[in-house]
């Protein structure tokens, strides 16, 4: 198996900085304001649509986009039509459909699909959505409309509701608003919270706090009035100074999302957070604008669709304009110059934890050890480089002196980054050959 | 919910009218003698193909035409791979894909699919085949092979054998041939007729009249040797003055249509009604041109296909460039203006009837009260403005009084039209608040 | 049911011939060289891919191949979504579609279906793997590959493994060999041979002779440590002078398949061929190309794709260049003259021997009676024009005295090619009117 060390492409929002989001959404407006000006910018390229999950709209976004360009795309809409019913891995599929085309276009039901298809091939990939991790092109659809609106981000409430654990758009979503310094609500059906641990790299990447808000309407959508609150730790608030658990006066947006029912999400009668009519008569709401990546449940009333809040069916129109800016900064760098995306880390192959723990990760079903890349500075927590996965190592050895010591003691803070081996028990450090340094 | 008030686009042949079918043939006469003269017309240009039912020749034949003149596609091919498994309604659809293109065509297994899309989304809509009702472009199709033999319609007579119930191309067709003033002669399998409302509306509408011919090759097909013929009533003919059945001795063109098995319809063994080699020498078919709209089954044997008069693979070969020519009728009125199609009335939200009682008429699927709108002087009718499905009511409400009358009395003949409220029956009057007015 | 008399197309190897092949290696060398300079070499051409089975790579390499020669493309990747699940016959399929498309490529699960689908239509037809039996484009990606290694197949040994009864790739492959004189040694898997009259076919028309060879591998592959050889009679070599089984001590290129599952081809846990990082120690490898027209299973481990001779996924990245060039040789013959395909011989009409005894043939499917054609002077065996099922005549009838001799005696030797009519037995001759002649 011959996988490439980096990860280019566009996988998750992890990939988004300021700069880059700022030059975008300006060149997504002159794109709208001028769509013959690019209207054969891509005559002559390939674009590959591979789409192993159902979709209609995010493939079709995605197509209308190409040819407005004047690309051509060849698609697989359908994983049962293909080479994938034979048994075909992943990586052999992206290194085959990367020798046909300029660019593919890959949606997954594996949580980090698209990050191990940009690493069988030099082609670039985007993640038309994968597993339960990201869709960074949805995201930046959601964030332009609200900057069509807002034009900045500064001092924004947004909340994010409904079905956070298997939604990818609204994980995926509240991470670039953190890279834009919003302050997030977190409105999660029952049982459809997301892991600590996401919320845990929001906070410590971004320097944000986890504070808590309320609100009457809160408890009629999660059956709790007080809502988690993610935000930058530099807002001065007057919360801040407050024992009591403060209301949130006022929504600048509302995300909502539906169960992700394919994934296995469940949710009682009635308990599923959704929107009403009469709700949006609430002052908490009165400049909301309510945003939802569509398909819609009954989560939306379509007696909205009116209302000049609702901004879902304008998210739709501006999908394929979007699409078209991601293409011109992958495959037209020479007219289209933008700030860097991210670079996203591949995680280090010396570092030997064995199999991701999650079971929808990609590199299981592949068959594959995950690459771990270190979060933080304490040399702690893991992250599978492929579906950001966490794992939390307890004993570090040393690859210089083959001994292997407890994590926070003295010994173990003296190795050298490079020299670092974690172990998540001394047994496996043992079996590995370690011994044990105190 | 927010619906367009116009059905505008191309759903039925009841959007076909004599001045745009006679320059639309002469249009398309032009367009396959010179096939090059359009073939960049389109450039830049997004066409969507929408098919959530099974369809091959359909869809390619859009497709090509597409191609053609220079546009591009994109296409959902399969239902099954698409937002409707995660429970989309056809409104929301509709609203996004007219987001992403130029024009949409749709294939739908529900009545009225197409009219409804229309109202979804300001792009514009073409049907593709929906339900039992409609596909205008397999019967522009049609014609065009009868005009390209005959120059004109004038005295023609055609039959249409089959599956008049179920299938969709026979009934568009016959619609479109009383536009023309052509004679039809029915040739229903048994149990396989249209409904009588149907036929009606071409009586109405047309100033047709109904009456029986006979020949014996009718038995062979149908088990009866009479067959309903719908004729102009200004058509002079002897047998307007006899008593017995007249003898049809000619036919100019049959048009045959295989059982409809995937809308549930049946057919006992031998009972359907089918050509055979063996009959194509009978005198009533001397110079019968032969259509079918394809696929076929057993009703049209191989043996017939190197007959001069079999034109099926003609109607098959002309689809693209008859569905050019609609592109080019829709989208560049600047370099090919035809006579406008007639408006297809979107019904009165004020009527209110209740829901369908076409089962599957593509209201009900939407959870939508269907739009009536009433058929002649009587007001007595009211048809579904999605499916054509009839109600027949009995009295007549006036919004002005708040009263409600039987429909025959003269207090319910004084109602102005602005006024009329019918309903089925006085409970429903008195439940919306109308008293008995006698 | 009217079809062509003709065989026009790319239906299988066997229209591949010596100067062809020289030919079209060269251009697609000048194509990889330069690609921009045909980029529009089919603007306005119409492609359709029909894919009655499941593949991924296959049809966009050719809908890939399409797109940069500027072509458009229309497609139907699923057979459940089409015309077929309506009942509808590959020979009306294939007319209609033929109407739409300039050229039309096929993939079908029948033997022989794109010979039959190329006498429906006269729009060309390209075989994209029907049944077991053809994928000459696959065949030509595979040898391109090994004349952009070695320049001239003069003196090569080429192995092929696993699944040749029911890989059309392998056997496609085998036959073109053959074309080009290569030594082909057999590698299948256990009860995974082909049918010995295919073999017979290679061995006449090429004037081949079958011995065996021998090396220690070929024990772990398939059991035995002999494996039987295909090569030229001409060849000289020391082994033809002695008895025992010489060592074959250098493959120059190992041809492997996977387990045609789908066919119904079933193999014992271990015993299906493959190959080991191992094994490529092996002197007999030390040179030898390693290809795969993959997708791959267990017979192929991902270790070897850094080895310099695996090609396999070079191979899979020179499936559009190399389709490219079969498009420009069937429809720009104006910049593109390349020696002509050798025709295949459609078969007799005249010939009666019923249906084709392979249940696999698609004539069976369609009802048809095959078209034979004879093989040899001997006038004996006799093959079916789709899908080379054979038989073996015993009688031959002559239509000029309606006497029927066995085959042998020297009456029957007198008949005259043109008047010659085989039968299977006496009793069918006697059937067929004839008398016995002796």
């Amino acid at each position: 198996m011959h996988l490439l060390p980096v990860m280019e492409g566009l996988h998750s929002s992890e990939a988004l900085n300021p700069p880059f989001l700022q030059a975008f959404f300006q060149r997504v407006k002159e794109l709208e304001a001028r769509p013959s000006e690019f209207e054969d910018a891509l005559h002559g390229t390939v674009i590959a649509t591979i789409f192993s999950e159902p979709s209609t709209r995010t493939r079709l976004s995605f197509e209308a986009a190409a040819h407005r360009l004047g690309a051509s795309v060849i698609t697989m809409a359908d994983s049962k039509s293909s080479s994938e019913s034979k048994g075909e891995s992943l990586v052999d599929m992206a290194r085959v459909v990367g020798g046909y085309a300029d660019l593919m276009v890959l949606r997954h039901p594996l949580d980090g699909a698209s990050r191990l298809a940009s690493q069988a091939t030099t082609t670039p990939v985007i993640n038309g959505g994968d597993g339960r991790l990201g869709h960074p092109t949805q995201t930046l659809v959601d964030l332009y409309i609200l900057y069509r609106e807002w034009g900045d981000f500064a001092g924004r409430t947004v909340a994010v509701m409904g079905d956070l654990r298997n939604g990818r758009t609204a994980r995926s979503l509240a991470w670039a608003l953190a890279v834009l310094g919003v302050r997030i609500v977190l409105l999660p059906g029952v049982g459809l919270d997301w892991e600590a641990g996401f919320e845990r790299r929001i906070l410590d990447r971004f320097d944000y706090r986890l504070r808590w808000g309320k609100h009457p309407l809160f408890r009629d959508w999660t059956g709790n009035e007080e809502a988690r609150v993610l935000e930058p730790k530099g807002l001065v608030q007057k919360s801040l100074f407050r024992e009591e658990v403060p209301e949130i006066d006022r929504l600048d947006a509302l995300y909502l999302t539906r169960l992700q029912a394919e994934r296995g999400a469940q949710a009682g009668p009635g308990s599923y957070p959704g929107l009403t009519s009469a709700q949006m008569q609430n002052p908490l709401l009165a400049t909301c604008k309510i945003l939802h990546p569509l398909p819609r449940l009954d989560e939306l009333p379509s007696e909205i669709d009116t209302d000049p809040r609702a901004l879902y069916f304008e998210q739709a129109k501006v999908g394929p304009v979007v699409r078209q800016a991601v293409f011109l900064a992958m495959l037209r760098q020479d007219r289209w110059s933008l700030p860097h995306l991210t670079p996203l880390p591949a995680g280090s192959p010396d570092v030997q934890l064995g199999l991701c723990p999650n079971s929808s990760c990609v590199s299981r079903a592949e068959g594959l050890p995950a690459p771990w890349r270190v979060v933080g500075d304490a040399r702690r927590t893991f992250l599978c480089a492929y579906c950001d996965g966490q794992l939390q190592v307890e004993y570090a050895g040393c690859r210089s002196t083959n001994k292997v010591h407890a994590l926070f003691s003295g010994a173990a803070f003296r190795i050298s980054p490079e020299n670092l081996q974690p172990f998540l028990d001394r047994d496996a450090a043992e079996k590995a050959g370690y011994q044990w340094g105190g």
